[in-house]
């Protein structure tokens, strides 16, 4: 029987990875895939992504593997993924354009309708021929696109006014780039992303290594 | 006693912000804050905040709080940001550079020496007042400054390429935005962001939310 309730997040990270692999080798049309050939491909134990699936309630067959379009259908009701995503992604910066131009080539189940900013350089043009309007079109237009989830990557300084413009619109996720505590009400799901905590993080879990490089350097000036 | 030993990643991904804030603090001569305070600031409960800081044996004053000098030191010790650190971007398109702009303007403990790219129109430039050099110098760069920690944001199908050239220069630690999974040495630490994967797991967390809008839309249409 399926888990009911919420997975541990590390869990949920893999999905999207499996899913990827997926794709691919229904492209391919390969029916079945091993555990351990998903491990090959993902980098994640076999074991590991057994457990996954299991939590899942998708028991491979054994001595064979999974039905690669049964899982895939599976991975993709179980993310939400099945019914289409409206995105709209506000900030057509740098991260912006790189987020949406990564996000309609990788990611074929959300749909970006649009992107949104106040600069003339951007404004009027397009990314990977999804329009960028201006930000006083963000309300109308995510009535018109029924966009369902928000996509920050304007400086800290502006983000929490784009939040409200979006929740007052109903918006209900929104993914956060901006290095800002944001407020919303209770049912709206925010998540943040902060590039330089994850190369702070990084340099967390790598400290030992780093930092026998730093004495070795120090040796050496001495 | 500070506990010996990994901290929790989640933890870890904490200590950044309580730092950002200290560092707000500090700037402003701001020499002690409460849980509390640091609650508002950076939408964690004061709880959690308390049972961090503790877990690395850092004990507020009852009643008071904590010297924000002495508590912004000893984070900055214990993620390994104490020590100056040299990081290379591979890849200069839009994430590469906003990637740059972000943490050469909100990080000031880690030291961006250069970004790396093959297109004429960006090699020989500069980002932020950091050059751009071309992938060719790689190899002579991160030796001549020094560089320890590696930033990726090339296309997947490079992307390995580009980590061997480091791993044979020694760098120790990577952070990888290419949807591709890459190998290394065991004593190279390798930190894979990956966008999409973030917008889907969002969308996983908050299904409930978005699947009851599209009932209501769905209800709407009939």
């Amino acid at each position: 029987m399926p888990q009911r309730g919420e997975a541990p997040i590390s869990v949920i990270k893999r999905l999207p990875v499996y899913l990827r692999v997926l794709d691919n080798l229904v492209k391919r049309d390969i029916e079945v895939v091993s555990s351990k050939s998903l491990s090959k491909q993902t980098g994640f134990s076999a074991e590991q992504i057994r457990k996954d699936l299991a939590f899942f309630g998708a028991f491979g067959t054994r001595g064979t593997g999974y039905n690669t379009n049964y899982l895939r259908e599976r991975i993709l009701r179980i993310i939400g993924l099945d019914k289409q995503t409206n995105v709209a992604i506000i900030g057509a910066g740098h991260l912006g354009t790189a987020f949406a131009r990564y996000n309609i080539r990788e990611n074929p189940y959300t749909n970006v309708v649009g992107l949104f900013d106040v600069s003339p350089d951007s404004v009027g043009g397009e990314i990977e021929g999804v329009p960028v309007y201006h930000l006083n079109d963000l309300q109308d237009m995510i009535k018109q696109e029924k966009v369902q989830v928000g996509v920050v990557t304007v400086p800290a300084v502006h983000a929490q006014e784009v939040v409200d413009r979006m929740v007052e619109e109903n918006v209900k996720a929104i993914l956060n780039f901006a290095p800002a505590k944001l407020n919303a009400p209770e049912h709206v799901t925010i998540h943040n992303v902060d590039l330089t905590i994850e190369l702070q993080s990084l340099i967390y879990f790598a400290r030992e290594e780093l930092s026998a490089d730093r004495d070795k350097e120090e040796n050496k000036e001495e």
